[in-house]
């Protein structure tokens, strides 16, 4: 049996014995944005690979305030470190922009790390490279103002090596964006009006364009301890 | 040779060689408030144990604006995921408070956790539980206001269990502790005369008192996805 999960990084070091038993457990599912995946506390038994779309990681209080913690892209695993906390996911998480998602049984990713050092190595170096990523925008939200983390937000999203017509696409609705900024759907207004005053930006929709990413650039980069382009934008090319 | 890096929990599954190559290489130093232990994007040789005290770490931007990540107690390692990071540090580490400091050979992690998978486990559990701490830090300063947020930290250092006459204090000063929750020092004055106002505590320098915890919980925990006492501290234990 050819498996695709071998095309999958975290397992590249992995044998078709592991890969194959992981294969026969798979479940590949198309969803709507909305649809919740697990829930925070819930006991984990599988975890996920967002083969296409968007997944909100979040949490929630009990009076229902909500926290995003994040939106991950294509690429990422979820629930996948439920294996070091007692078998219980960290987050809730749920279908941000249609998805496909690819979901396996935990238990054997927990059997195979314990026996494959170079698997327990591959996440080690994935969970390192995530809490560097949690730990930027530790770092952002303690240096960038509002519009200037907006502007690093667009900066991400765009195509960093284009040089004109730069147009950048948002990838999941307005309200959604602040939240993932950890913003009030009324500071991030105001601070994207303030953004398109300092940097003369073109906002159509969720479509925005720029002649040129300079002077978006020089508004946000200029507060942030890492220089323009992004390097673990460019490390994950 | 008996070496005390043996009762770390990361190299509990080590075994003597290991340990003694590594204690043979081992430096330990008493560093006063302000010894810069390294710099972020410095070629990384050697990884370090916070035996006491409390090491900030950060980043600068090019004007000099500087972002504190984390400051963190004894017991926790720093400069050892330099290894995922081509071998460079993620960040500068600075000596926050008086702190006794081990400082070891990264080679050596490098070549045992390639090697020994108790010890890659226990690298990538350790690795695991900081990712979350970051993601429950970026909850925080989505859903938490800032004297909530100051509350909070409070609480953190607090003994949970205590029920009367419950006295804190400032593991280092209040300029520090503004910059660790992200907050300009006039923010941080406001929001520490309002927790005051709020929840009735009596601020004495570096001591903080209260009759009992229960106004401080009722005030900041209620914006918080987690229940009282934290289960990451209980963890700890």
């Amino acid at each position: 049996m050819d498996s695709d999960l071998k095309y999958i990084a975290l397992f590249q070091d992995c044998d078709s014995t592991f890969l194959n038993a992981l294969e026969a457990q798979k479940q590949r599912q198309n969803h709507k944005k909305g649809k919740v995946l697990f829930i925070y506390g819930d006991t984990a038994e599988r975890f996920y690979f967002i083969k296409s779309g968007w997944v909100k990681l979040f949490r929630e209080t009990l009076d229902g305030a909500q926290a995003v913690i994040d939106i991950l892209p294509a690429g990422n695993f979820i629930g996948d470190t439920a294996i070091f906390e007692n078998g219980v996911y960290p987050y809730s998480a749920e279908v941000a922009e249609s998805a496909e998602i690819i979901s396996l049984p935990l238990s054997n990713l927990k059997k195979e790390i314990e026996n494959n050092n170079k698997l327990a190595l591959n996440m080690l170096k994935a969970v390192a490279g995530y809490r560097r990523q949690l730990d930027k925008e530790i770092e952002h939200r303690s240096i960038q103002n509002a519009s200037q983390r907006i502007g690093c937000f667009l900066l991400r999203l765009a195509d960093q090596s284009k040089k004109n017509n730069v147009i950048i696409h948002l990838p999941y609705d307005k309200a959604l964006v602040a939240s993932r900024l950890g913003m009030q759907p009324e500071t991030f207004s105001r601070a994207l009006a303030k953004l398109r005053e300092k940097t003369g930006i073109c906002i159509k929709g969720a479509t925005i364009e720029m002649d040129n990413l300079d002077q978006l650039v020089s508004y946000s980069c200029s507060a942030c301890t890492s220089k323009f382009p992004c390097e673990d934008l460019q490390a994950a090319e």
